[in-house]
């Protein structure tokens, strides 16, 4: 008797929620910031080296990305080297297209919930600059550390201090959006990485940092040169942040000259996590996902929330078809932290010659990386204009604003590619195949909007019918 | 034991979703977008003709709807002719001023649950302009149609495909709202239809589309003169579309050349599509509303969402007087999709000489619009200038943006208006009335505010006590 | 069996809308509205005076408030004087400096649930200044009215009518922000105050209000000389008002007319109400608070939501050290109307030379103003600049934008403060103590990071261990 009802009222609190699912505003700082004439694909403008690897920016002030206000960006870690903890005024949502390695996501006020017992005493002979006795008793408590593989989205909330560890023996290589636009950032729509380690003074490392000589032409602007950037420690008084911690000035010191050391550093020393994942490494994955084992009510709050999710697993693919292709996808109903972003993200795969059916995205903009293969991408405006119709290949990034019609068909080879879009739940509305709006359509609706016969509109319908948004190459167009 | 208790859980779900309700922002494109001097009862100032009907287009630069982030439109369709199918980037609340037809919405994934069966057949002789056999059996099946009767109010989401049948002996007259500062809308403030067929080739016929050559003078433009605006099929491939929907390029083609037929067309032979409602109407349309009457849970989804409501119904008045007149509205309490729209809609009626009680609407822009009688209306600002004090008339557009004090009196022959508001559920704060703010303040602070007697202040507070927002016409004032 | 299922139907309930606890945008006015080269602590730079008190205001035009989009303001009432009724597009959140006196709230549409009785008989001979016979009985119904005291916070939706009378033997001061840059506000982000009652017809005294000469160097505008700035009943046709209200003329007229009496006025006679407050003013007052005394279903609506709280009781500090200080919050937890303004603040304390840990606000900005003592407050920006380091007073506000790291160390004799905050249940990131960001890292990161030892990384991990945000002061440094 219970369930049902207690269902009944989940279901309608979901409603609730889901209704207000779009919490972004338009665009209101330029006044036709999404009038876009011409979308390129497009490839990173500025490359920043650090001794432990480097990060990639695409440029902020292209059109396209003022429109759907989103930062792109590449960065490559070196095995045994450290992306040194910082945090963003937005959200962020990472793929691993490559390589692995371990990433903190830390929350303020969660518990320590890994001991890492004794096992790590081993670790004592470990980096240390300053003279120290070394009878220390390096027993150490933390936070949870999420191991990642390629294939993985790593959700990332607006303020959450993370680092990133290359702990394998290939370059670590992620693709990420910066979500300048989202409602969690209340500041403007500046790139704004807030760094707690390293920096770049003045030798014109300074990713997505604004300086003073930019170029002003839009809302979310880039500084093109260098700028000082150091972390932020750098900017306190020594004396009084040796007193907030209680410790040696000395070590103050340590933390603020850190800047000059870049934001990716090479690690002396392997670092040795003990996380849960290296246990079960040898056990089946999905095990960790089984129902009922295990859970409690803790894991339901933030300090536990799950923040990666792995889009390469075929068994799970949404959207599956011999000749087309496959979809994955990850959004909030998969990993409910993405409610908190608004974010979601989807992996696909066409098979060589195969098209994405023309479709618009509805309530997001897209965001489409190309990992593999290459396409011919088309995309309309709304008046009707052919805004492109362009070759993409690996590592390019193309944008499809919302509501824009777009289609693709993959090259010889095939294509593949990772999209995420602003939207916790995105949908898609597309012209052909079983969800299309023809399908939707009387069919005396389609014959008098086009002056084509009955058969011709049942066409339209129906000759895509088995399938969804992946269609099969036809060598030859079937003729009514 | 369960049900009060799961009661109050619902109820305070939906006390949090509905403390969320204002997901909105403040205008931040000028900076003083509503610092407005004057605001005036506005006509059309752009009137497109197409050989089944016309669409006319408020000014979208007039201050007063740079400030409410709104553009009104009205759109007459001729007897069996047929607005093709489009979509906006925005949701659209519609009300039917005049006539009869039926609105296909569609939503991608739906499931298609209207199917003609074979009573169609004798359509075979229907529009087909490319020779075919005529052998082909015409059934359909495709997502739910909606009769329209005027007094409705029609709810159409962003995004959602929507075409319009005008199956009566009489013109129907829509008169509508575009709620560009919608949050669902992740593009700029331009206004940008998307249709699907037709257009409007360099002819010079482009409904809320911007060009090039457009006046720049606030976030929300629009375009004065012509611009080529086609529909969305034309910007894509042939070839490349033809293989999409596995069909003969010429249909596509077809597709692609139809934009040169406008924005609403004529239909060769009069479209009959079976739909409930039909048979419904010889019986009572309420019974369409009685409780417990063959719900189930897939009547719960967005598929199955009822969009239309009628705001005629007299015994359905939320406010009635017999010397003053009648208020209907239509929220998301009666309407649930517009909580997901952010709109509601009330229709008014005054009587002759009949007052509405100066207010301020606290958490909406009020669009009225009017349909019938006159009024005058006075619209103050926070400085206490007087903003608008003007006569309005049969097809004027009225805007009164939030908190801005305003009243009405009607004329000689009453006055009639359905009023679009930028809301799920707006709130009123009258002045005068049983749920005026000087009801609600103690009698000392009124005297000592306006340096007035006690039984003066008890005047203001009660001598229309017994009425709320609509007041009769008094034609000598009492004297305390 | 129930219960807990209910209990965590709920919970996801809470869960679900507090995911969309963020509902506000990024800044788009100005381009780089937060790239703050300098904060400075800021005192008022206008002041207007009035019969019965003065408003003073900060200037808007500073880039600090331009970044967070709040207007402070800090309002001064004198014994048996009256801040005339008004109401705000936007909501404010009022911290009670000094003194005690009487709010009204008015919420349209609510019961009049006080009533005087015939207690206030001996009233009948207060002001009346339009003759009038004195047999009127004064019986007077409205609306609750609320006590408040020194250290209260006041929460006051947008669009709600409020006055404030003084009835204690010392002035009342009150500081407040006004958050223009809420999601209530459907208008621009000026200032707009709407008056029910006085004015500053041409003299000068208009706050909060832009005029047209005003410079413009920011979306959040200010006038800064004089404008002609009266109540909304000023601006409509006298006869036409009378008839509204179904009055003499005579009266609207006086209504009219209060615009020359300033915003707040000297009441001639003692105002006495009736409240319960009064009476409990004998007993306990957390007696007030006892769980299962007199609840019912009413006291959930609006009507009846509770809107003060007060930050000044020790018992129930929130984070509390006889060597450091104290901290007191209110947010949407402890006063829920505060998720309708997504607004709360905190009251807090540091005893002589003891820190604030070096922290950054996660989700809101802080407006914080100094109550008393002097402290030396440190900000630093993304980019590692020290934006603000400088001695703070009493009567200063200081802004700390979102995600901008800083730290305070009271003076001599201590340092005392009130935090208003843009978000309802606010979160703060500290790098020291027992919540802090290092505690949560890895000890090799932490070396690693900064080229440490794993003695000094403990050292920064745990030395603050048993201390949250409020550090006490070490005289000497701890060394390693």
């Amino acid at each position: 008797m219970v369930a049902p009802k207690l269902l009944l009222g989940l279901f309608l609190c979901l409603l609730g929620t889901t209704a207000l699912a779009t919490t972004r505003s338009p665009r209101l700082g330029g006044t036709e910031m999404c009038s876009l004439q011409r979308l390129t694909a497009s490839q990173p403008s500025q490359r920043y080296e650090y001794e432990g690897g480097s990060i990639e920016l695409w440029n902020l002030n292209e059109d396209q990305f003022q429109c759907v206000g989103v930062q792109p960006e590449r960065k490559t870690i070196q095995p045994n080297s450290l992306s040194l903890p910082s945090f963003h005024p937005y959200p962020r949502l990472v793929f691993i297209e490559q390589g692995v390695g371990l990433i903190g996501v830390h929350f303020p006020g969660c518990a320590e919930t890994y001991d890492t017992g004794v096992q790590q005493q081993h670790q004592q002979q470990g980096p240390r600059r300053m003279g120290e006795g070394g009878q220390f008793e390096q027993r150490d408590s933390h936070q949870k550390i999420r191991r990642f593989y390629p294939g993985d989205i790593i959700a990332i909330p607006a303020g959450a201090v993370h680092w990133t560890y290359n702990d394998g023996n290939q370059e670590v290589v992620a693709v990420s959006i910066n979500d300048l636009n989202n409602p969690a950032n209340q500041l403007d729509m500046q790139p704004r990485p807030f760094y707690l380690a390293g920096g770049a003074a003045s030798q014109g490392g300074s990713p997505g940092q604004q300086g003073k000589g930019s170029q002003k032409q839009g809302p979310w602007q880039q500084q093109e040169g260098s700028a000082h950037f150091v972390n932020i420690f750098s900017g306190f008084d020594t004396e009084l942040l040796a007193e907030a911690f209680n410790s040696d000035p000395q070590i103050v010191r340590a933390m603020q000259e850190s800047r000059n050391r870049g934001l990716i550093v090479k690690v002396q020393q392997p670092m040795q996590f003990i996380t849960p994942d290296e246990q079960q490494l040898q056990q089946p994955r999905q095990q960790q996902q089984r129902p009922g084992g295990g859970s409690n009510g803790f894991e339901e709050t933030i300090c536990s929330e799950k923040l990666v999710y792995n889009l390469d697993n075929q068994r799970e693919a949404d959207i599956f078809s011999r000749q087309a292709g496959k979809l994955n996808y990850v959004n909030a109903h998969k990993l409910p932290v993405l409610s908190y972003l608004d974010l979601s993200a989807e992996k696909g795969n066409l098979q060589p010659n195969a098209l994405f059916s023309p479709y618009w995205p509805v309530n997001n903009h897209v965001i489409l990386y190309v990992l593999r293969g290459d396409a011919r991408i088309q995309t309309v405006s709304n008046s009707g204009q052919t805004v492109m119709d362009q070759q993409v290949n690996r590592g390019d990034i193309v944008v499809v604003p919302q509501f824009f019609a777009t289609t693709a068909r993959a090259g010889q080879s095939g294509f593949e590619w990772v999209a995420f879009k602003t939207s916790r739940s995105p949908m898609k509305s597309p012209v052909a195949g079983y969800t299309s709006v023809f399908r939707a359509m009387p069919l005396e609706v389609i014959t008098n909007a086009y002056q084509i016969s009955p058969s011709q509109a049942q066409n339209l319908k129906t000759n895509r019918e088995t399938e969804s948004f992946l269609l099969s190459p036809q060598w030859t167009s079937q003729r009514s």
